[in-house]
């Protein structure tokens, strides 16, 4: 990849637009925490990981430009954390660093660098731990993985979570062929994971969503692999609008399903997928495609941007620090 | 309607280019079967019923153009009937006026014009029969309604298949709300089925194909409604990609899955759905959106235009004569 995702550039933080991908390789130079607001609701910057560490530069922004004794502080926090509601990571990164608001502007963004050095090691983990459970699960062969939303670099720091692993698959010589999904409505899979698939050099066709449970059904796939925006207490995980209709595919078709996301995604404090919020994104998303309008002007539209998928449905989970086998009956069981 | 979907004018045949919809509203003038083998493969008409009729007036072109006698009828006749290979309406309905070329021109085009009657007349009863079960299966009251493609005037002659029946749930005041499914890649969903719903005034909301199962699990949908290219002898139903994980979404929250297609989609010669050929239409279909390319330049895709939905998952088929409740161990056990 010619730039990281996200990084911290003397007093500024650079960003890969990714609504811009795959076409375009545009740096966004962000300065402000409102900026930073701005680029994760527009999904300039998305995936679960890299939102985190996104929130965590914004805090260290606030605290450079408006000072750590601001009511202007305490706002850009407020709005730092809601700027997108599902994947716990961003105020889980953004209470992290303004917790240390006391130290000092200085210690808020050496917090915010640790994050996403841990983000980095956490990806290189996930994707030995998953490369390993799947060939444990499968056999040692070539692997024919389906993946959904773009869960690679893009949206950690480097690696990623879900395509982390098919990328240590690829390194290991192990994988037969990724098979991402489109993901509709942005599209996250057609542009952003194949731009990834094509920089590892890994072999991928790309497929509709709604392929997926049939190719499934027709022994075209061995394996699924797919991200979290947030994983309940008990198992249950938000992800991707579209995740749930592939874990039905997979239970279906007797394939594994693997959800691999770091520990931080994983929510104590949510009991049960039913308790998490999903944000529904309006029609605009729906009724067409960049400048393109496919509907009838006046079109209403259901925009869900995830869903849940219920842990029965769900054979394990991979994070950057262990292997938790649903399919054996364990769960995450994180002390509150 | 402004123009009928297809009909005979004067020698030739006028079609809605469906490719064109829902922005622009033209029509093509058809003169010769080499023209309708094109109309058909590039989908300016579509949907199973109404590509039948097109096969048939093909044929009456061809006995008009070229004469039943010679080596090009036979030709012509060949590539109408494998213009596209998964609905079974098309061959039959061309097998079906060429078996009367003995009979001469004028008697193969008024056996044209009564299967065009026939799709006409059968809309009408589909209509009736599914609204009779849904209200009997769900209870008499508003219903929400999830279809996929489009199954409208559009893919018959007037009315549809499933979507005759929102129609008449529509008519009998007992629609809460349509929810089609965009139907990517080719969007039918979001281009037609819109553009028909708004026409008959009916209620409704757009989704992506992946939000089906996740809006079914959430209590969201009473009836799922599906039009079909081919239903096997035991059931098994080639339809639109993408019904399959509706119909897996459908099962998983204990709702109705009907099939809604005219007997004539029946095939008593296709014993299950494993013998159906699924038709694989290449990659360019998935790499765009709507005139834009979304992914990265050469990307290879997996491109399959239908699915089998195994007969355990569905309710019912409503046929243009009758209702057969899977559910209740019947069958479409038509004679060969």
């Amino acid at each position: 990849m010619t730039a990281p995702t996200i990084q911290w550039v003397d007093g500024s933080v650079h960003l890969i637009d990714q609504t811009l991908l795959p076409h375009t390789e545009e740096i966004l130079e962000i300065t402000s925490p409102a900026e930073m607001v701005n680029a994760i609701e527009r999904l300039a910057i998305r995936g679960a990981p890299a939102i985190g560490v996104a929130g965590a530069y914004g805090v260290a922004l606030a605290a450079v430009s408006v000072g750590i004794d601001t009511t202007e502080f305490e706002e850009a926090v407020d709005s730092l954390r809601n700027a997108r509601p599902t994947a716990v990571n961003l105020a889980r990164m953004v209470d992290r660093t303004a917790a240390l608001r006391a130290n000092g502007p200085e210690r808020i963004l050496e917090e915010a660098h640790a994050i996403r050095e841990e983000e980095l090691q956490a990806s290189v983990a996930m994707g030995d731990l998953g490369a390993d459970l799947i060939l444990d699960l499968v056999g040692d062969r070539p692997i024919r993985a389906m993946t959904i939303c773009n869960t690679g670099a893009l949206a950690t720091v480097e690696r990623g979570t879900a395509l982390s692993v098919i990328q240590t698959l690829h390194e290991r010589d192990r994988l037969q062929e990724a098979l991402p999904l489109e993901t509709r409505p942005l599209l996250q899979g057609s542009r952003l994971t194949t731009w990834e698939l094509q920089k590892m050099d890994a072999p991928f066709r790309l497929l509709v969503d709604s392929a997926g449970p049939f190719l499934l059904a027709r022994g075209d796939v061995d394996v699924v692999l797919t991200g979290a925006d947030r994983v309940a207490a008990n198992g249950d995980t938000a992800n991707k609008i579209g995740t749930f209709s592939i874990a039905l595919g997979a239970a279906h078709a007797g394939v594994p399903f693997i959800v691999v996301a770091p520990e931080s995604t994983v929510d104590a404090n949510t009991a049960t997928g039913s308790e998490i919020e999903i944000e529904d994104r309006g029609p605009s998303e729906v009724v067409g495609f960049g400048g393109t309008l496919t509907a009838p002007s006046g079109t209403p539209a259901i925009n869900p941007a995830f869903d849940v998928t219920p842990v029965d449905l769900i054979t394990a989970l991979v994070t950057d620090g262990r292997v938790i086998r649903y399919d054996r009956g364990e769960g995450p069981q994180v002390p509150a």
